[in-house]
């Protein structure tokens, strides 16, 4: 079954009613996160049923050794995995001595709300004892961007129907574990704990990586509006502090308990110092009160509105669901530190273990780039480039030389770290989009600054890498790619993937292209990075003849590149002939029927015609639109958003709703039946990027910044901002023409619809 | 370093000197094994050196939990494990209260020997202490052929230069582990532990599968040749019981001990009953006495001897090598058991789970099949006739319906346990080998009975299994087979393997043959077997069309076949011209490194012309020789044999002489680095096959047997026995001619280097 319980509302993600059933997928749904940290949205009373625990801190994660059946040469050594962190959110809730656990009461009018306007997690619901006793309990909680180490929590009790005692035992608790760990270690090591007044502290320590973590709460009582001061008792253990406040209540009585809670970590502050943070941030947080941090709150995030929101008026889901999209990318990922990356699942889970993928530079940047200052994308870049040199290592284990880089496909620290062979040893293709990122930011920040500084060097070693990966195929005498995966992860180990081979001859003609302006205009930093990269003139003749005489296989028949070579050995029947029950195939068929099958799990040539789009003419980019999508089962979450752009470039509007519903609602409506796991982060960039340059056709080709803005027919209008350059660009567009806005002082040439228009400071331009 | 320690003797494997580094190969090569149980040549006495302790009984076997980074569907829950079963050899021994530890001693004269000819390891040393007391050691350990649950050790001792006290601490210990295990779970539950007299039995069960196993021990002491009796002191532990019996004795005196020991298990005995069972054995050995047992061991071995023996003359390490093969073979299984089948490595180590393989079906089953009782052989193929429930089963897990049948790649049960997809999902070409050996053991037999009987029905669902995993190809219009792994495992995932797709056509070739033999000579047979696997004549229509629109890969510009599409893509540098610092290639090179090279780790092409040589002509086999030999690696112990059989078939005897030192001196030289795993026991069939089918040219194609000795240049001569249906053949060759004796009481019409020659009954022809 496809989940599709949550209610359509513009501003919020709304459950109605209790389902067990649902409890996964909604402690993944209505995660909250600010940069930071993040966590699921698990009750903060006990629940004894099925549920997925998890809280994360940016950076902290565990080198998990590898699983594999049997060890060859050049497998990753560890899989990192972002960790589960101690818990600060729990509340123990007994009624006369009951606990209340809503597995086993009797629970009406639940419900739960994320409200995205303002950053906050909302639940109500009355739950019945088996002795009849009623309660009502209200739950909101948010994590605080302004102070980044601290979350709030307000949690409120009234007894409908009895009077009695109601007693709450907040507590923080360091004896978590992850669901995914592979050999079931306990990831961390407790140091310390302290009690004082009605805070408490667990100083623990990661191992392994030796990451210090101070987790905090501290709580205050309210009795009817009115603080009280309870004596407490006082419970722990060697992983955890509980402690015990009970007071006596009439029916009609509201009693209330207020958590801060949060963590502080060693790379912000001393190790030793952690506990001393951990208070002042706590008390700073204490001392403005729930209600005017709250306030905080909702201020932060209305400026963060401004600029990202895109409105789109006639489609209430279609508006939650981009709304929701970028609401989870700004609780991941803040850009303020250059140390954190997007992991695929944000804080919302523990699959892909919360390392950096290449996702980040094919998907998020251009959506941080364009709803943020420039200088968080290039943030993004800098991450890689503090790499490079660990990145060439990698590549030194699998026999490569002279400084060639492989890019890990998956990592936390520049180390290769992940389970499958498969994929870090085949995946080669993310190379290309390290490139790819550096040629799209420098082409729309116009700051070619970062290639003399940064970039070039990165470049240089990504065409050494190509132009040594490939072979030269004496039979079809040109160079061939062998034993590779494209994106398309339904195959395996194949030859002359499409969109590899392709990538590899643009990245080293970029390359030779940037080595020219260099030596011609910077011939000083020419001389400085050629000296430092040991640039040997001759090794360029090697790259071109290599990017000169690439394979590309092609079927003469179809008219069309092929995925790789082979592919037209498969039968080529279209995913819609596939019964129901036989989809999702990663859940139905076995992995090998997968692998020989035609299905592709996500956009392959096709993100090469999107990466590309330029060098091909609407002809071509139709027909292999045509060829590819009726066997796309898009089963990665990064599919659809290229399919959806692609079809609206050629003109499918219908076909580009459909796919855009499919990248936005992808865990709303739980599309791949996977969302208890957690959530879609970083493809959910793709789906900004499927309205501004899907619907909105923005492009950024040679340097010219142009829209071409269609809509689907069940909108009204929809509207978005970018930043470009200098500039904020207002885009408006209904069934009756668009409108461009100029928010900033300086004029910008656009292009719209392939005519070149002017919009003036503050204008507003209708066509 | 390849190991290259071991002394050259026509009957016995000889090691001199101690070297720390040579123990963990030595317990391999030294291995000892009487069909029912084996174990590795582990000291008796303590040994606080690197060691790899092993003592495995056939059949006993755990489901260790499969590792695999992310599951997929389809794949093996539990990889089985051989399982390393409680140690009953060892003995403490203390000498004036230090510890004996050849690893802490000073050792001179060391030395060991495997006494082939009669089946005995025996040890000998002086080992000298710190404090300057020297010993001189004698041991002597044999697992009895007689009575097969019972092994003996004879183990004295001889104070050089003090006078003093000896204390020999003879125990068992049921606290064992796999080293191999996969999650580092203990394996064995303990039951019971029983102490009588000097016997010790603690009775143990496997957890999951619940194997019952007794592990008993029985001592005798020993003073200068006469028994004697030792007040025993007794300390145990939950998993162990340990006897100490300490006597005092003057320089020139000898100290023994003799100790029974073994297991009885649950297989052959009712679980309750284990003990009693132990016991009756331990002390039928005892009653007859070490000596005694040891003349029994002497004569059993003689017995198989002679007919199993291969004499070559003139090349001492090839004939050491031959028989070590034999005398291995012989160790591991002795064929009386169905239940039982050989694992790649024996009772000798822990990889590959001691489960079965297709080497039984290629390699072993010719072997046994010469060289003893015809039941042997179909014993074997029975054992797979009773899992094709199992395969059916594991075939429909992966998408295959209506009869169809996959054996597993690796099993213990019938069901696929191993931990890696790439072998379970794509080394399909197993189920070729098992209609292969079916077709073999019909043709060297003449039992065309067990078709009727058993082999068709396995016959039909393999074919069935071909049909629908072959796909038609719009583009070749012809029948591909997508996504497979030869038996080259330096390959993964290709597509049209020529060997498989070769396979897969013959063996529905073979199905249509036998189904029109059954049909018109055995209606009645014809019929109950169509009814019982529900044939479907239409269905035999879809099997021909696919076997004859088979599509195989073909070089134009070779004239050879080629190993599967897209092979000439790769560069073609033959090994010989890689430095030999990057071999073996699987523990220099990168995996991914190797997947892309062109590098054979094991015939492939070669193996489908070793099997179907009788369908290719000579120039054919010669010229796809000289394209894959230069490229293969043989970095699997199932190479050289095929490549040495072929050599010799095409005049090369340099070459071919030189792949049977590789295939028959692989673990006494450790050609590939690894004997300290164990041995590589199927390929020894293979080492077996190089001389009677490689030098000695033994066919029976269209059930005619046919010989072309050849000899290598420096063997001066060499013979060897087949049984072939009901007669006995000696074959002789030296560079004069060969000569052929029948020692059965019928002619036999055979066919030499083409020429077809009566051998009468007892009669000897000189050619």
């Amino acid at each position: 079954m496809n989940l599709n319980y949550i209610k359509a509302h513009e501003w919020k993600i709304v459950e109605e009613g209790f389902n067990k059933e649902h409890i996964t997928a909604s402690e993944s749904i209505f995660s909250i996160g600010n940069g930071a940290m993040g966590q699921r949205a698990n009750f903060e009373e006990y629940y004894s049923g099925d549920t997925f625990q998890g809280s994360y801190i940016g950076g902290i994660y565990y080198p998990d050794k590898t699983r594999v059946g049997w060890w060859k040469n050049g497998y990753p050594e560890y899989f990192a995995k972002v960790l589960n962190a101690p818990n600060w959110i729990g509340i123990g809730v007994n009624i006369n001595g009951k606990t209340l656990d809503l597995n086993t009461c009797k629970v009406i009018d639940f419900s739960r709300e994320l409200d995205m306007r303002n950053g906050v997690l909302t639940r109500s619901f009355i739950a019945e004892f088996e002795d009849g006793d009623i309660v009502k309990v209200q739950a909101s909680r948010f994590l605080s961007r302004d102070i980044q180490e601290v979350g709030a929590i307000k949690y409120s009790i009234s007894p409908i129907n009895f009077e009695g005692e109601i007693e709450f035992n907040p507590y923080i608790d360091a004896g978590i574990i992850n669901e995914d760990s592979n050999y079931d270690e306990f990831f961390w090591e407790i140091l310390d704990q302290k009690q004082t007044g009605d805070e408490a502290y667990i100083v623990s320590k990661t191992l392994k990586t030796g990451f210090h973590v101070c987790t905090g709460m501290k709580v205050e009582l309210v009795l009817n509006d009115y603080n009280i001061d309870i004596e407490k008792k006082v419970s722990s253990t060697d992983k955890s502090i509980s402690y015990s406040y009970a007071t006596k209540v009439n029916s009609g009585d509201t009693f209330t308990i207020i958590k801060y809670g949060g963590y502080t970590q060693g790379m912000n502050h001393p190790d030793a110092e952690l506990q001393n943070f951990s208070k002042q941030q706590l008390n700073k947080a204490a001392d403005l009160g729930y209600e005017v941090l709250l306030e905080k709150q909702q201020n932060a995030w209305n400026q963060i509105w401004d600029t990202a929101d895109i409105v789109i008026s006639g489609d209430i889901k279609a508006q939650q669901a981009i709304r929701f999209n970028i609401f989870q990318l700004n609780q991941t990922y803040s850009g303020e530190d250059s140390r954190l990356n997007i992991g695929p699942k944000g804080f919302t889970g523990e699959k892909y273990g919360g390392s950096t993928y290449w996702d980040t530079e094919a998907y998020c940047i251009p959506f941080y780039m364009s709803t943020k200052d420039k200088n968080i994308a290039k943030n993004l870049l800098i991450y890689r480039y503090n790499q490079l040199d660990k990145a060439i290592e990698n590549a030194e284990k699998l026999g490569f030389k002279n400084g060639a880089a492989l890019y890990p496909m998956v990592t936390m620290n520049g180390e290769e770290c992940h389970n499958e062979w498969e994929i870090t040893f085949e995946e080669i293709h993310r190379n290309g989009a390290m490139v790819y990122a550096i040629y799209n930011y420098v082409h729309y920040t116009g700051d070619f600054d970062y290639v003399v500084s940064h970039g070039m060097e990165v470049i240089i070693a990504i065409a050494r890498f190509w132009s040594q990966r490939a072979t030269f195929s004496a039979d079809k005498e040109q160079f061939v790619i062998l034993g590779v995966t494209g994106p398309n992860e339904y195959e395996n180990n194949v030859n002359n993937n499409w969109y590899t081979n392709y990538l590899a001859k643009w990245c080293i003609e970029y390359a030779l292209e940037n080595l020219d302006i260099l030596k011609d205009d910077y011939p000083e930093e020419y001389l400085r990075m050629a000296g430092k990269v040991n640039l040997d003139e001759t090794e360029m003749v090697t790259w071109a003849k290599v990017s000169d005489q690439m394979y590309f296989p092609y079927s003469k028949k179809y008219d069309v590149f092929l995925q790789q070579d082979g592919f037209l050995d498969k039968e080529l029947i279209p995913v819609d002939q596939l019964e129901k029950s036989e989809r999702p195939i990663n859940q139905k068929w076995s992995w090998d029927r997968i692998l020989r099958s035609p299905y592709i799990k996500q956009a392959d040539v096709l993100q090469g015609f999107y990466f590309f789009e330029n060098l091909f003419d609407q002809e071509s980019i139709q027909k292999h639109f045509d060829f590819y999508e009726p066997l796309t089962v898009h089963e990665s979450s990064l599919s659809p958003c290229v399919h959806s752009i692609l079809a609206a470039k050629i003109n499918r509007i219908d076909k580009a709703y459909e796919m855009y519903l499919r990248t936005s609602r992808l865990d709303l409506d739980d599309y791949n039946h996977e969302v208890h796991e957690g959530l879609h982060i970083t493809s959910m960039a793709g789906t900004w990027l499927s309205i501004v340059q899907g619907f909105g056709g923005m492009r950024n080709f040679n340097d010219q910044l142009s829209f071409d803005p269609k809509i689907p027919k069940n909108w009204k209008s929809y509207s978005f901002k970018i930043k470009y350059r200098d500039h904020v660009i207002k885009v408006f567009k209904n069934h009756d023409g668009c409108k461009f806005y100029n928010e900033s002082d300086t004029p910008l040439n656009i292009t719209v619809s392939g005519k070149e228009v002017t919009i003036f400071n503050k204008d507003l331009v209708i066509l």
